[in-house]
């Protein structure tokens, strides 16, 4: 299980070094930009800050160059929604459309095939202003998952259905695509969720599960199982993406969409769609300083596991410490950063100030294991609003 | 939500107090009875306690009897499983069975109908010597739900599957039934599923709703949903059931089982099959003292609310500290409470030297109002093991 409050100490001791580091960072300077915008007459509050991710695995250098584009035009999908006045959680959804469409991750299109053959995606996504959450899990023929767990979300914010009933937060299997096509969702015939590679993927690993069952025959089944490779559904498959937002009124929002494990159990339903697994996002408020948000990826429940294959992304804002430069102008600082035990993973970060994304391939350090090593790297940036 | 961590503060003052109490303990007094039975050459750490409940909403004073009822059941059936030398976790799924299998409870049988007449169940269950966990959501067909999480749970424990798969330990709606058949799980007819309760309550629901959706035409539908009822389907239906277990090895677990909200929406999952939301168990190791256990029942996702309404029911244990009677004997010291918002709650407890269950019915002190005051009460058992 990826914990997310056992990030919490790692976060606070990198936080440290961060603040630290605050004039070498990339961001630094969209102090001096907001002030010149400020004078143009911007309008109020609009504006922010995302981070996403494409996956926590293994990235191929070859394999690279497209899951950083994907993230690039994540980042700028969601920083769009943000000048256009979105609040986070618009813009969170945004970046997951972007990343889900990309046939290179295992999320949305190109997900993942199950035993079956199909694509059963699992999404979730938190409003940190509200705290409402929606999620759906096992969901099949539908585009974008993500839009179904956020259009959950919303329909949850209208308040009761009639008599007196509870909007439901997370649906499953058939009835969740019911309910997304009831609320005008177009769905999506199954082989266009197929990619070229998630299909060339299932065969090959259709063979080897064959293979491997052939082997056992006639051999103590309950002991091959123990014994079969960990390694040969490994940390390649855990392509999870997903996205954390701040917008300028200070509000956070996160969202994660995954295929699964290959060759899951139809019905499977991962971490991604788990309430307080998948993501989380909450607004500071009288009880917390700091408005936080997160988004996961790596198996869920991993108790017995002997390798831990996971990967984060985590946003922790505040309202700025030190006097503005005037007195119409009120700064957030964000400090963000990505961690993960898996090989290698994808990021990109924006704020609305910069005129694109910056895209980042962390690896661990060569000669370490997956699973027995963390990488984590991080920054800040401080965001400026306009108040009248 | 039902944040298990919310319960630790509470249940920190309740434990405190319960210690205080214990010479007035209904319990106490097994210590003695152990050393007797220890005379007779008992079994090697063979026992155990459980406390379940049958729910956290409404029980008229007619109902009483029958939900005290299946509460003395399921305790007899999990201690008769602890006395065949079974750990905790076989014996808190045979107390799920019970309550289950009772046609006056929200899980399995007699299981609230959704929006579509049909009975879709989630259960989960954890086990917390291994911190294994299994759970299924929405599942349609099958008497028994937790035993299809607790059999996920022990697949799971076997280890990977062929070719390196990691097993599910989460299975929703049709691919949740598919898998429970093909580990011989029976199928159960689902008119079967249903009983005359149940499907009274379903045509009252439906009529309700469409009343409401007919006052509602030619307003403005948004507000309308605003303005409905909230006590329509209030606590009376939140009737889900748990159990938590210790052994005498001091092993916990604990499970949940519900028929979620009537008239719900087909795949709408619920907090019983939640990781970390419908129950938690954890024996103790060498970063904490105690093992715990806990059930919950209740609206999952509740932020936005107006009134918060559910039960828990929690274990703590721990070697006992004071020095036992003689040198081949050690106790375990075993803290138990229940609390709920909610009107009433039902609840069964027994230790493996206890003749039979005690059973109670919690109020709310009289003029308070559910979702807005909290019940809180527990107690103190000894249990006693042999060791050679």
């Amino acid at each position: 299980m990826i914990g997310l409050s056992s990030y919490a100490g790692v976060m606070e001791s990198l936080m440290n070094s961060a603040e630290e580091q605050q004039p070498s960072s990339p961001l630094a300077n969209s102090w001096s930009k907001i002030q010149e915008s400020s004078k143009n007459q911007k309008p109020k509050c609009v504006g922010g800050f995302v981070l996403v991710h494409a996956g926590a695995g293994y990235h191929s250098e070859s394999k690279a160059k497209e899951y950083k584009h994907v993230c690039k035009r994540a980042c700028q999908r969601a920083v769009d929604r943000l000048k256009a006045g979105a609040l986070a959680v618009e813009a969170v959804a945004a970046a997951l459309v972007e990343l889900e469409d990309s046939p290179f991750t295992n999320a949305g299109m190109g997900s993942n095939l199950n035993l079956s053959g199909e694509i059963e995606c699992d999404a979730s996504i938190m409003d940190g202003k509200s705290l409402h959450y929606g999620a759906v899990g096992a969901i099949s023929g539908i585009k974008n998952p993500v839009l179904v767990a956020n259009r959950l979300l919303s329909e949850a914010q209208k308040g009761k259905l009639s008599a007196g009933r509870i909007p439901p937060c997370f649906l499953v299997g058939r009835g969740a695509h019911d309910w997304a096509v009831s609320h005008g969702i177009p769905p999506c015939p199954s082989e266009k969720m197929a990619s070229k590679f998630s299909l060339s993927a299932y065969k090959r690993n259709k063979r080897k599960m064959e293979l491997a069952e052939k082997i056992d025959t006639g051999h103590n089944h309950t002991k091959k199982r123990r014994q079969s490779s960990e390694n040969e559904n490994g940390s390649g498959c855990l392509d999870t993406v997903g996205a954390v937002v701040i917008d300028l009124e200070g509000n956070v929002a996160a969202a994660v969409s995954s295929g699964g494990l290959a060759m899951k159990h139809p019905g499977r339903v991962g971490q991604a769609a788990h309430y307080g697994c998948g993501c989380w996002a909450e607004n500071a408020c009288s009880m917390n300083s700091h408005s936080t948000a997160v988004s996961t990826s790596g198996s869920p429940f991993l108790a017995g596991e002997d390798r831990v294959l996971g990967g984060v992304i985590v946003l922790r804002c505040c309202r700025c410490v030190e006097p503005p430069p005037s007195q119409n102008i009120q700064g957030i600082l964000v400090e963000f950063l990505w961690s993960h035990t898996t090989e290698s993973m994808c990021v990109g970060y924006m704020s609305a100030q910069d005129s694109k994304a910056k895209t980042h391939i962390s690896r661990l350090p060569p000669g370490t294991v997956p699973g027995q090593c963390l990488a984590i790297e991080g920054g800040v940036c401080r965001l400026m609003s306009v108040v009248e």
